[in-house]
This record gives structure tokens, C-alpha cells and sequence, in this order.
């Protein structure tokens, strides 16, 4: 058995995730010319035959991902879908097909799965994809779901992280913060029916719709990327926003080789994220919207050059811009102050 | 939560894996023109701007694709690897990156990951391929891996398991069941070491090596489909044999709406599968061919017109002929029984 503690043996919380995966993709070889673009972005890019695929995949792990306590199944399917697709659209492709396998344990009965399979459809239609491929297994502890999205890109459309520039403006899809408000509140409802919060106490969901839709059910901006692509406007980097805001700004920092400058007031959060951070002790709405998390939104950046443009012809918040690298990654506040943005990282249970 | 059995639910072993996944994919729609090929078939296959994407995905579960008490983590890689990859190469395509996802409890430390990706390099390595996307996840209770293999392939190349015509060759890339008897030694070893069999009444080991390697450490007939193609000779219908050849011979007949004869005394079958069956009660070497699985060998049809071909210039197995649709799939014995063939499905734990 290999997972004994020896002597030599390290603790992946010692190293955390980013060192690990860094540590791990050192070792691979590149060994083909169609690898256009290997792990460190939102999705891989190939170049078959000359013309380029865009693949990018996503785990959902039971009590991980989703608790069934409250996370209806057809929204597990859903939003893992919406997962995958994303990141092939943060690469400025299309995404076209789902590859589907699930493992499932027999506490699931085949209405459960016709509901998991109803939401991964939803996702597709929504989305314009077909589900290409399919397999279900067996687990024994829960529920598993892989999704692998495929997609095109023509050549110049192709966008990746890496690209920012020196004065560029960074953009926003729209709000962010609401999905993580959503989970505190599911999280609160759940441990009222355990018994461990006292109801009475507790205000109803009603009024807080929004912030449950935002993280049970989220929408990938798709019809601001059509827009973009229509006006050949093509976003010098981009990533999906699954870790939060800062998680995003860095990496994209990172990956140009660049330092950003966002401002905290122009951080879009919705009227939702404020009323529900009222009903509770130690919620902020500027730390969800930080490193929140699940906002599926796309983080981007464009030219200084087109911000007259931006502003008029487009549906979206300008938070910041690139700067040189030596003035780092920081949140500018209305006072004045300058900040460095942090990533939280991700806790390996 | 879903997964409470209501009056109306069904436990999924009462459909059936098959008929699961054809309920399920009854209701995909398939919306672009991208999708050449949906689910059904060992991958799928996508035309992004003319050129060919076929794409496959494996998920492997601790407990259920893999034991760690002797299977270890390198080799879990690797064969994750391997089954994706084999799966592009059964569309007769060209595996070139592979998508990474897992998911690692607590019990893992960064030296176990460094060998399960030691395993997943090795496989990629073997089979030129390059690991082009990467993430690590948390996991309650288990060592989870999900790998999609993508690759191209060129159009008069792509074979699909429904291309088989009447008077087909149904030929085989090597021997199988070799896997299916190095599982069950490892099995019984794990039995003598939790005290469950007394080590003293078994044999060793030694003289098992091959159907151990088989079953840990698969390898693709890649040798054998690049000698086909350099010859221009495309398979009418190829799968990859995870199930057992059985259930190989059926998929193909039932994709080509044929029959399938395959004679009993031309399976290949290694010697070391005959030793091992005798150092066990109820072992056949015969019932392990047809229905062991973990082969990873290929089963595909070629004409009649190349019988002369085929035995002359290649490696290879000619166990029986595709017939017409209402003779059924049968395996005929040396004495001239006919015996129907089935295949053993797939339980859900």
C-alpha cells in the first residue's frame, strides 16, 4: 500500500495546491507539435489538421462540489456542465461537445440519474453543445460526475491568459460574490433543519433568490463574448472566475508577466450580497466578492485604446487595469489606499 | 435530497447499465453539425473547422477500477491513461493530449501523486502524447482520476464499431483473458495476506508475471494499427476490448446491424492463463477470454478479400467472420456446437 506515512513522505497541505500542480506539470514533456497550449490555463488547445481544439475538464466530487442535502442533483449536472464550457469559452472558443461519465453508488435510483442528465442537457441546449460521449459506472461512496468540454476557435479569436498588456483595462462580465453568499445561506438553511441553528432566529430565503440562482444555478456570459466576437474585439487574456476575483487577477497577472491595479468601488456586487451579509455575523460582501468563488464570470482584458467603446457599446465593468510588474497586484481603495490581492488557495481535505 | 426511494423510483440493476445509458441518451438532442459521432461508440468524434477531433474520457474510482492494497498508484495512472488513449485509437485516431483531473483525500501525500503522475507521463510517453490540462481537487474518501484523451485522425481513416459488413474477417490484435487471471491472483493474494487463505496451499508468484503485467500494466496494439494504415487498409469496424471479447463481438454486430460467427479453437489465449486456471477451482480460461475484460487488446473487420493479406504480413488473430443479422453472434466449438453470445453486463454497487 503506497499512501503509508514514511519518513519522506509530504503532506499536501505543506506544499499546497498551486506548488503541487506546478510540481507535477515540471515533469511532463511537451512531445508533440499540436499542443498548442498545455496545463496552466482554463483549457488545453490543439492544433488537429490545422485547425485548433479547445478541451478543458471538470471533476465533481460529492461533499466536495455539491452537498445533496441541498443541491438538487439536476443542478449538480447542470452546473458541472456550465464548468467545463466555461473554461473552453475563456479561451475565446465555442464549446460543441460534452463527454459525460458518472459513477454513482446504489443509494441512487434511475430517476436520480434522469435528473442529473436532465440538468447536464439543460447545460448543453443553453449553451449550444451536444453530449457526445457516456458512461456510467459504479462508486461506492457517492456521486462522481467527469465533464470534458470540446470546442472550435478560429486562430485569431484564440485568447489565453497569458496575454495582458502594460495599461490594458480589465474587465468584468458582471457581479460577483452572490454564488458564495448563495452557499452561506444554503449552508445556514442546512444546519437549521440538523437542529443546529435555531430557525427562529433566521430570516426566510425569501428575498435572497438571487444569490441561491447565482449558486446553484449560474449563467456563463456568452452573449457578451458574441458581442466582443462580432466586433472583432478580441480580449488580449482572459480566465473564468471559479476561485474568486483575486484568484483571477492573478493568474492573469501572472501568467503575462504583468502586475494589476483593480479599484475597489468599481467591483460590481449585487443588492442581494448586502441585504444577506446583514443577517449575519462575520459575512462581507467585498471578501466574497475577493475570493468568493463559483461566479462564473469571465475576467478579460482589452486595450486601453477601446475603453470609450467599453463603456458605451457593451455590458460590463471596467475594475482596473494591467500595470507593470514591479508594482505587483493590488486593490486600490476609495481612500486611497493600495492593498496586495491574495488568492486564498484551496484546502486539499 | 433525491436520492430518498420513493414509491415511483427504481433501483438502477433492475434496467441495467445498457439500458440505462440508452434511456439517458435517448434524450440528448444533438443540436450542431459539429458531432459526427455521439455517444455509443468507443469515442466521440467532432469536425472543428474540417479537420477531425475524436475524443474519449476514463474515470477510475478506488474500490472499483482499482485496489491500492496491490495496485499501485503508478500503475493506476498509467492504465487511466492507456484506456483513454485506447479508446481514441479504436476510432483509428491519433491520442495526442490528455486531460487530467483528480481527486485526493487527506490519506495521499505529494509522493503518492508524484507516482500516480510518474504512471500517467509513462503511458503518454508510450503513445506520444502530451498531458495538456491539470487540476487536483479535494476527495472525502478516496483517490478519484478522470482522464480524456483527444486526438485526430484523418477522415478516410475513421473507423466506427457500425462499418462491419456480411463476410467480414473479425480479427484480433493479441490474446485475451490474460488480464481478467492476473486480477484474480491479486486477489487471492490479497486474501492470504488478511489472513482469509493460507498462504502455504497456494503457489507463488513466480511463473505469473505476464498475466500480472497484463492486468497492471496493459499495453495498445499501436504497433499493429500503424502497420494497417502505412498499408492503406482501414478497418470497417474497430472497439477497444475492456469487457471482455464477447461483448466486443456483440457491440460491433449490433452497431453494424450484422451477426458475427467467431470459432472457439482460434481465440488466443496465453499460456500462463491455462497454469493459473489449474491452480484454481472454477477458473476457465475459456469463460476469462469471453467475458474476463481489462484487455485492451483491439477487435476490428476487414474484407474477406485481404484473408491472404492479413495471415501473411501481420501479428495478428482471425477468430471468426461478421454474418447476416438473423443468424445472431455465436461461438462455434471445435465439435461444431453453436452456443449464442453474451455478454456479462456491468452491476451497479
Amino acid at each position: 500500500m503506497n499512501t503509508k506515512k514514511g519518513p519522506q513522505k509530504t503532506l499536501i497541505k505543506e506544499l499546497g495546491k498551486q506548488a503541487l500542480m506546478n510540481r507535477l506539470s515540471a515533469r511532463f514533456t511537451s512531445r508533440n507539435q499540436a499542443t498548442l497550449q498545455g496545463p496552466g490555463d482554463d483549457a488545453s488547445v490543439a492544433c488537429y489538421n490545422q485547425a485548433l481544439t479547445v478541451s478543458a475538464q471538470k471533476l465533481s466530487l460529492e461533499g466536495i462540489d455539491f452537498d445533496l442535502s441541498y443541491f438538487p442533483l439536476k443542478f449538480v449536472g447542470y452546473k458541472t456542465a456550465v464548468h467545463a464550457m466555461g473554461q473552453v469559452m475563456a479561451m475565446n472558443a465555442v464549446p460543441l461537445q460534452l463527454l459525460v461519465c458518472a459513477g454513482v453508488s446504489q443509494r441512487f435510483y434511475i430517476e436520480d440519474l434522469d435528473e442529473l442528465f436532465l440538468g447536464i442537457e439543460a447545460a448543453a441546449q443553453m449553451y449550444g453543445a451536444d453530449i457526445a460521449f457516456l458512461d456510467i459506472q459504479s462508486s461506492y461512496t457517492g456521486l462522481t460526475l467527469s465533464i470534458t468540454a470540446t470546442g472550435d476557435c478560429d486562430a485569431g479569436l484564440l485568447t489565453r491568459r497569458s496575454g495582458a498588456r502594460n495599461t490594458d483595462l480589465i474587465c468584468l462580465s458582471g457581479n460577483v460574490g452572490a454564488a458564495y453568499m448563495g452557499l452561506q445561506l444554503l449552508e445556514r438553511e442546512k444546519r437549521v433543519f440538523t437542529g443546529e441553528a435555531n430557525k427562529d432566529e433566521l430570516p426566510s430565503l425569501e428575498g435572497f433568490e438571487y444569490i441561491l440562482e447565482r449558486y446553484l444555478k449560474p449563467e456563463l456570459p456568452k452573449a457578451l463574448l458574441d458581442n466582443l466576437k462580432a466586433d472583432d474585439a478580441v480580449p488580449t487574456a482572459m480566465c473564468l472566475l471559479t476561485n474568486g476575483l483575486s484568484d483571477g487577477v492573478l493568474r492573469i497577472a501572472q501568467a503575462s508577466g504583468t502586475g494589476a491595479n483593480i479599484f475597489l468601488d468599481k467591483i460590481p456586487i449585487a443588492r442581494q450580497c448586502y441585504d444577506f451579509a446583514e443577517t449575519e455575523e462575520n459575512l462581507s460582501p467585498v471578501v466574497a466578492a475577493l475570493n468568493g468563488g463559483d461566479d462564473y464570470q469571465m475576467l478579460f482584458t482589452l486595450p486601453l485604446s477601446m475603453y470609450d467603446t467599453l463603456v458605451k457599446e457593451y455590458t460590463l465593468d471596467i475594475i482596473g487595469h494591467i500595470c507593470e510588474a514591479s508594482r505587483g497586484c493590488r486593490l486600490i481603495t476609495p481612500d486611497g489606499r493600495s492593498l496586495p490581492l491574495e488568492s486564498p488557495g484551496l484546502t486539499i481535505h
